[in-house]
């Protein structure tokens, strides 16, 4: 069974099978085949697969004999392109070395305060994906369970920052915004940088696809300009325009952040001090000297209290100053959406109408951008800066500096409209008085959004507003007749997404 | 897309993909297949499959389109047993309900007592596979690192007891014993329920299977007779003969804590209270009265320092009275292994020989066997039990009921002795001072433990002997060349496990 090969090393012929697994590597292999046996391994064993000088650990799943030959292992897509496979390639499989940062999640599960170090040690082997699911979720469940004191946070923080690429730029301040997710719509970015980088300052604004929300800052964008710039390009278009909008997965910015949030979302899980370190780590990275943050509160969005807002603020605003990040807090409204769209190119046609000036362009979105840029103009030395934004905007330099970072992008274009769409009404007549944000963004996935770009739906009331029964309440915007049959069926299953009372 | 097909329900064929995935269902599907197009799943979502009246909440994987038809859904070993599907069959996938009790986890993370009430509802969803790995990984860390107290302790064990079968008998008393795990050998099962059996208590022991071990007693006692026995014929053997040995797989007796510990075993957690609810309710469920349990401490068996050992003495005595269980637990040498075999039927032949009499009978395996078994006898009601045990053994009156439970239990049988053996020799001249009970497992495991029946290994020496250079100190038992190689590299190059002392 050993014959031939070194003591723990047996070649087995990789298969790909496309398997979409998160951050996670997962290695299929025949429970009677040679390297199992000789190695003892049992599912759910973590191993080490090795191809060249590449290598990963991996989750085993043992299989049935009619699904895999006796010398193949069948490997999930990250493992293969992880390991630079090629159709034919061998790989290796044994056992890993112990994972002994995993000794550091325990004693914090018993209670002991994690050093700098110990964050170190975890970050390093969460970045080389030695933690599978299971461990991450231990990790996670241990830093909410035993609360990350300050010091810990800073260490967590630092260690995300370490973990990835950094930036450097040679001029100051360098400015940021970041909002707390969970608000649909709310599509400030576009408008807040488009404003800051025509009042001159530098704003290299990265952001994210969505994981879990039907649009992320990154898909929205996508339907205006591209986004998949590379570092270099990133450079080129701020070092030209003084900001751009691009996506943050092509630059390593604390990519374990992306890793985490995985198992995050799954248990519903937001530690403040994960929180922390998980919105600063990406803002130290990117090189932020001045940063403004958007903290939307409401009883459906991520943020439910204000007694939690008030205390993410000061440990936020606190960890950013040791890290020499002058940075701003601002609590704002999360009852409700921000804007009428919701989804990539519904959303991308509200920033455009604020931009434009259009008339009839969403009020709140283009106040909640006002109120995020002129905190950032001040923050970056200019005077008055609310007055300084509402003229950028109002003047149309701000839409002229937005159209030339598309074309610094790559080039603009126009955002898709959907082909079906169909209104959802009004089933009495009465006062608006609760919007659920979570399950408005359910029906705008439902439709298709975020991978059908014109997929979503569209808004027209808000809290307050008098509705009379027929009355459209939203508008759902698909792409084949049957996502807009499943998102409606959604929708009147679940009449009380917006809350009528009567009277 | 939706078209016929009821709102949520969508007709696959399933394929039965052989994957072992511990006891969480796995399914595979395409991304472009219509049901994660309208679904909006993506991979690691937890989706609701059904098939008639069976169903199971299953983890999502999405695979590349080369690996699945359009319309396939590839399933879980698990998943399509508990589906109990035929080929052809086809399968609708939707959203499940609401996880609700992982707002009760949620609560104890962030530091909230546990209720009773709180406990069921998690152990029901956890025993109905609705809880992932990452949110059972997620339950076992909260349950660490925010630790259990005594009133939490009842009700995780009542909760476990309820989500399974359990057992009762006409008699009393019912006697147990267990032994906390981690020590190689250690199988005075078979010998304390001869002993318990001929004195005529009553004592229906259930066993484990070795899930990272060598050897479980089941396995052991696998290779004298059947083990695999139902409820109705475990009564049978015990109404006969006052006991038997049988695999607890077979009866559901606290299925839980199987599911629980194959993740507690990932992370290399035993927190207490989870090991005091393990332990205990396995014992109530069989419904037994009186409990004897052996605690061995050493720095490399499962319980490491004696005070580990009296806190969780006292936890387990102290819970077990609260289910009417009287229970005396002993703290026991956990420094060595307990006989000469590690392996199914290496342990088989220690355990033969002290039941016989034989004169070479491993010592610490009789006499570790006799305190347990007096143990027993005295809580029964029966005086002077250490010396009552020794009497029934060595009069020959424990072997002879020995043999008769093994014939009701299905017939007595031979354990298989492997072709392929080699010595690892001490490599100088001392005293035996230290032995790695980890390691030493690791190379029976290796040699092929405990699915090759005969593998193993059989240890020559116990902490004080003195060896001279070149004299064996284990012998490696194997089914295989290849095998015995292989357990024989890992053992040359961890020349330490049985640590020899100059002088």
């Amino acid at each position: 069974m050993s014959d031939g090969i070194p003591f723990g090393h047996h070649a087995l012929k990789a298969r790909r099978l496309g398997i979409e697994t998160l951050h996670e590597a997962h290695i299929f292999m025949r429970k009677d085949c040679p390297v199992c046996r000789s190695e003892g391994f049992a599912s759910h064993n973590r191993v080490l697969v090795c191809h060249g000088e590449k290598s990963v650990v991996a989750t085993l799943y043992q299989v049935a004999p009619d699904f895999l030959g006796i010398d193949e292992a069948g490997l999930s897509e990250w493992a293969w392109q992880a390991l630079e496979l090629a159709p034919g390639a061998r790989v290796t499989v044994s056992h890993p070395a112990p994972l002994e940062s995993m000794s550091q999640v325990r004693s914090k599960i018993y209670g002991h305060r994690m050093s700098a170090h110990a964050f170190d040690a975890i970050i390093a082997d969460v970045e080389a994906r030695r933690y599978s699911n299971i461990q991450l979720a231990a990790f996670i469940t241990a830093c909410a369970s035993q609360a990350l004191d300050h010091t810990e946070m800073r260490g967590l923080t630092a260690a995300m920052v370490n973990a990835g690429d950094t930036l450097s730029w040679d001029k100051k301040p360098i400015v940021d915004k970041h909002s707390v997710g969970g608000l649909p719509g709310n599509r400030t970015t576009p408008i807040v940088v488009a404003i800051v980088a025509a009042a001159g300052l530098t704003i290299p604004k990265t952001s994210s696809r969505a994981i879990t929300s039907p649009s992320g800052t990154a898909d929205m964008m996508e339907t205006l300009a591209p986004v998949e710039l590379d570092i270099q390009s990133m450079r080129r278009v701020v070092e030209q325009e003084g900001g751009c909008i691009v996506w943050g997965g092509a630059v390593r910015l604390s990519p374990t952040d992306d890793i985490l949030i995985g198992v995050e979302r799954v248990l519903d899980l937001d530690a403040e001090g994960q929180l922390v370190a998980s919105i600063l780590s990406k803002k130290i990275a990117a090189g932020s000297t001045h940063l403004v943050l958007d903290l939307p509160v409401g009883p459906t969005a991520k943020i439910r209290s204000h007694e939690t807002a008030r205390s993410l603020s000061h440990n936020l605003v606190r960890v950013a100053h040791e890290f020499g990040i002058e940075a701003r807090a601002i609590v704002t409204d999360g009852t409700q959406p921000v804007g009428r769209g919701i989804g990539p190119a519904l959303e991308a046609r509200d920033v455009l109408s604020v931009l434009k000036g259009d008339a009839n362009a969403p009020d709140d979105l283009r106040e909640h951008a006002l109120a995020l840029a002129g905190n950032l103009l001040e923050l970056g030395g200019i005077a008055n800066g609310r007055m300084m934004a509402a003229e950028i905007l109002g003047s149309g330099k701000a839409w002229a500096k937005f159209q030339r970072i598309c074309e610094a992008q790559g080039g603009m274009h126009e955002p898709p409209m959907a082909p079906y769409t169909h209104a959802v009404n009004a089933d009495r007549t009465g006062i608006v008085d609760r919007i659920d944000n979570r399950r408005l963004s359910k029906v705008a996935k439902l439709a298709g959004a975020p991978d059908d770009k014109a997929a979503g739906l569209e808004i027209h009331v808000r809290l307050g507003a008098r509705v009379a029964e027929g009355e459209p309440v939203y508008t759902i915007h698909a792409q084949s007749p049957g996502e807009l049959n499943y998102a409606l069926g959604f929708a009147r299953d679940n009449k009380d997404i917006v809350g009528i009372a009567i009277g």
